[in-house]
């Protein structure tokens, strides 16, 4: 017999109203595969810019208030089976509790919470309540990114010695916060709404978890500053990072928002005793792989035939996917994880690369971590 | 008063059953930017096929047959506003007219036809009945590319004195269609269902079409050549042309599928009295200005400070966007003007970057003129 | 017992005076391994001038006739070895003849000559008087070049099926030689000193030479257009070609100095029935090698392990070597031809990769059938 | 009056016989822009082997000691200017006092000594004798590394906020030591002969050299790690370290010889509040500029203006140049001092780049500083 097409899962969204970047990314990313339809949404803090962005979007049941959302779709049959969480940091944990109490998923931005508390407890709540809790690291989306962190736990690479990987940006290199036109730089350049980190928080957390989910190594501890570059700025944005591993590894992290010429250029590069691997966000199709001694591979999305980076790829070699497809991965993921969770059975083995509130917890770590060594004068700090 | 999102339009797909690949990119591009919903198909001409296909793709209303959906959805009040047509190439112009003439715009994958004559006639159809007809070359929707045809419409590279195109792929450098299994292979290489022009058709046109919008220049006549290096193949699967333009400008189109290492390698560079330009569509985010004497400058998608560049696209720079959402802009722009004609108003202005059946025109003009100068042993041949 | 050094090769030199780029090119590049010193010029046209170059190189024995000198350096027991011309084409063949008439063998700059009638005579002369006649055709000096051609060699890009060479410069893509005060603009695009040929003689036969020594094919006819861009310009500046060889590969050639942008941009493409090659003159240190379906190898000098790059390579992978490097090369072939001649034994192996008269004729034959060719609107014509 | 060429530089060089790596770099160094003539050596500590060196590489005057090569040249009336020394590390001091004393100019690999008071006496006493010594920082005679320092210098980076440097190689990731078979990895790994610091003295001086030399700026404090990944090893093989500059900039630096796949692979990046720019050794005529918000600007060596980057330019742009014509601009940068010196009148402006026996102190500093800073665990050390 033919198979049917699931049903579209019902999502709803908190934040990301009209203008806001990362709303929109998410909107297309749960479009994308066609595992979800947005049929709710509190857009907005602010109540009648709320109606008028589901309006213009064209999202079915608009909330005034996100509280009131959880509890009204978490009541309703037809109720979102799950919740984007696009708002500033401070507000992740509070929403997520309030839609998981209601029974629904949680699809949330990144960085988790503002504390590794509330960090913990959000995975706590998730565990108790078993309810898929996605993180949107985006990066880890990329079926290169998936295919290199296959290539170290296969042991190609030998046994892993450095890793190096690094966020660079530039959109902060002026105090762009200053005049309150740009929402998303108030708002990051805000510790009330940002947590005590800033560029650490933002980007620093993606590169470590970049890191993480390649090399399949966590650091044991870490010696790190925090600088803030910009006068008046309130948090940092510049983070450098020295790291060891259980191991016996090293490791460097380095994230800024304030290196001018840079967009986007998250790098990580992993060398072991036999071979090294370089990947970079902005080239999203490649993945350099070279032997010790020997010469480099440039290895291609479509072309590499690894189970992970299938799984992850929509188009042939030389049709380059980007950040979208990447997004949209971590919803497709998300969605085959929650239907399973509705079918009472085990999620699909490819599913599990998805980023998690552990993933979460584990960037909240990094976080403490890096601000308790910055604050005693980058003296060495364990990790968690 | 708040925008109100615009309704869906619906759409219909001919061809494009599951396994398909462009038949899947057609609907992910539908879907990408929230303009289409896919409620209708004829996708397979097995009917067994085209059910399974549209049950497991959650298509609403199946059709065993494209002139009995043509009829049937142009007689429904919410029969669809438009139709994908992914079929094989000789099926291009029956599906089209049969659609056009039920009303329905049409939304056609490239080559247009397999034949000039064909293809005028769909022209002519098109206008007399006041539909949109977009034809889906896809690498005019990077906003890289809409940026290149700005800068040289605006004269920042002088006059055009070079054209240098050229699109390599290597999959059909062994006889793929052999064994029949790859149904790709054997229908573009079947006279009978891709036309009388294989490489030429399939990637020739697509270099065609890119050096013609960017530049700007339609050139007037050329000695070409196509070959078949495959034993046994029935089409050409490499080409190599001479131009020349009525300014006096020159210009080399070579396309092959037989590049052994090439993946999709579609590279356009244009030569003015000012400077010159490069775009690589397997690194659409970046393109490159040089003038004449000067440092090259590496432009980037999201940098770039253009109107057309904008209106293409969605996420900022450094974070990638691909093959998709280039796709995906094919499909806005079809929609934006589908809705100009539903009410009676111009289309807007960015919109009308679209390629359209006057596209695909001139694309089997080139492929008339080059298997003429090809049969005269690469004498010059005008073309149209 | 301890080798020793053998004497450094007595050089002299016609053409070249202060100022003249390629004129020190050749002096570093005798010099760079040791092989010659420079002992004896006529190093302008100009008396005084010569007189004056020389005092300032520090070149012992300045002659103001070029005649002159053949004669006398050819009696005298310390003579010059090898003599190096480095004027204008025309002023090649009178040269080459008298030195070699003096039993002094000869390294010319390209192109040969300004006929094929007297490249010919050249060839007849050099074997005749069984003397090195080495022609500096620098690119095939690149260790990665000789180690294309190893590859092409060995099989390893199975039968060759498409060549694609291009020469892409911008230097005269202004009428650089209208007020003369560019005196190498001058002269390359003066037809009496220049030969009929203006960019196809410069350029375009480095970029034939190129595809030629690499994949191992000459082909048997061409389909060509010369033309010229800088209005008043006496010479082509741009030439485009088709090419066809015996064993069905098939072929594009492009060189122009009116391309905006571009520097010095010689690149090379080399596809086989099993894999592809890419090399690019201006990042000479690497050398891409894809097979076909495959992942990209970026062979670099000083890890590739082949004999040729090995002989022609002097610092270990990663420091860089350049275009300085590889003119030592044929300097240093010449060298070990020359002594071995000197010695009636048979040069070593790894000198014989040298260019040589035979590849000028090869050069000049190509142009003629290219300006054939032309001169017939690009109908095909045989090469030799 | 028409110029007279100077005479040619009388070079004595100790170490370096046959086989070694850098003696032979060198040799081509001093020859490639026709300033030095070699002309005696104690080519090894191996009399036989010296002997047998000099009369393989036609070195009229031979030694098999040192110190009396220092005694005889300095008392000869055609003895050498100037002495290059390339011996192992710990005979850099030793060797260059005698020659000094006998009132001969040093030119001397890197580091300049095997601990920082060595390395100030050695300073001292050049500046007492008003001796050239310079310090073969080969990276520093590229033209777009001194290109990029006036670039810095001009404030068109802004004022400099961003340091990142490292340089990673894989030659010693395996223990190439072990078996003695490689001299270089012997001595280099033995800390009687390469002095306490392995990968951090060999290459990690260069990266904080090049960092200095083009931010103008010196940190004044390390937070640093040395590493040996290689059992068995005697030094270390990888340094990481963290920077803080008196401005208020900061950096890191990581040299690693463990780095699978990285060949030669110093790279810097320099972050100021107008621009960012990045340079990398193994592509050398390449130096990027970006404007914060801006386009990337790809300047190139020939085509940038500059008159440091001019100086020291042999060929036009497109013409690559690389790491010998680097290592021959400090031989010819030497050479106009030490002419300057002997004419007592002061040096030219352009020479004055040339790296010296001050930037050797500068490095032991580094050194020091990193290894206090490892021995405390990390702890801020201030350097020098």
């Amino acid at each position: 017999m033919a198979a049917t097409a699931p049903r579209r899962l019902r999502l709803g969204m908190v934040g990301g109203g009209e203008g806001a970047f990362i709303g929109a990314v998410h909107r297309i990313a749960a479009r994308l595969d066609d595992c979800f339809e947005l049929v709710a949404g509190a857009l907005s803090s602010d109540a009648a810019r709320a109606q008028a962005s589901a309006g213009a979007l064209g999202v079915a049941r608009s909330y005034a208030d996100w509280r009131e959302m959880a509890r009204v779709e978490g009541a309703r049959d037809d109720g979102i089976d799950a919740v984007a969480i696009v708002t500033p940091n401070h507000l992740h944990a509070p929403v997520a509790h309030a839609f998981m109490d209601a029974g629904i998923h949680v699809i949330c931005d990144k960085p988790l919470a503002v504390s590794l508390a509330e960090g913990e407890a959000l995975a706590r709540h998730a565990r108790e309540a078993n309810l898929v809790f996605a993180l949107t690291h985006t990066y880890s989306g990329y079926p290169l990114v998936r295919h290199a962190r296959e290539l170290v736990a296969a042991g190609e690479l030998g046994e892993v010695r450095v890793v190096q990987v690094e966020y660079a940006q530039d959109w902060l290199a002026t105090p762009l916060e200053r005049d309150g036109a740009n929402r998303q730089a108030s708002w990051r350049t805000d510790p009330a709404q940002a947590g005590p980190a800033g560029c650490l928080g933002d980007i620093g957390t993606h590169a470590y978890q970049l890191a993480a989910f390649v090399s399949g190594l966590t650091p044991e501890s870490v010696a790190a500053e925090v600088h803030t570059f910009v006068p008046g700025r309130r948090v940092d944005d510049h983070v450098q990072a020295m790291l060891r591993y259980a191991s016996g590894a090293r490791g460097m992290l380095w994230a800024s928002q304030v290196a001018s010429g840079a967009e986007n250029a998250l790098r990580l590069r992993v060398y072991g005793t036999k071979a090294g691997l370089a990947f970079d966000q902005e080239e999203p199709n490649v993945l350099w792989f070279t032997p010790q001694g020997g010469e480099a591979r440039r290895l291609t999305r479509g072309r590499v035939t690894g189970e992970a980076a299938r799984h992850a790829t929509r188009v042939p070699a030389g049709h380059p996917e980007g950040y979208l497809e990447a997004f949209a991965q971590l919803y497709r993921d998300a969605a085959a994880q929650i239907r399973a969770r509705g079918e009472g059975v085990a999620p699909p083995q490819e599913s599990l690369l998805l980023t998690t509130v552990d993933d979460g917890v584990a960037g909240l770590r990094f976080i403490e971590a890096v601000l308790a060594s910055s604050a005693a004068n980058g003296a060495w700090r364990s990790i968690g």
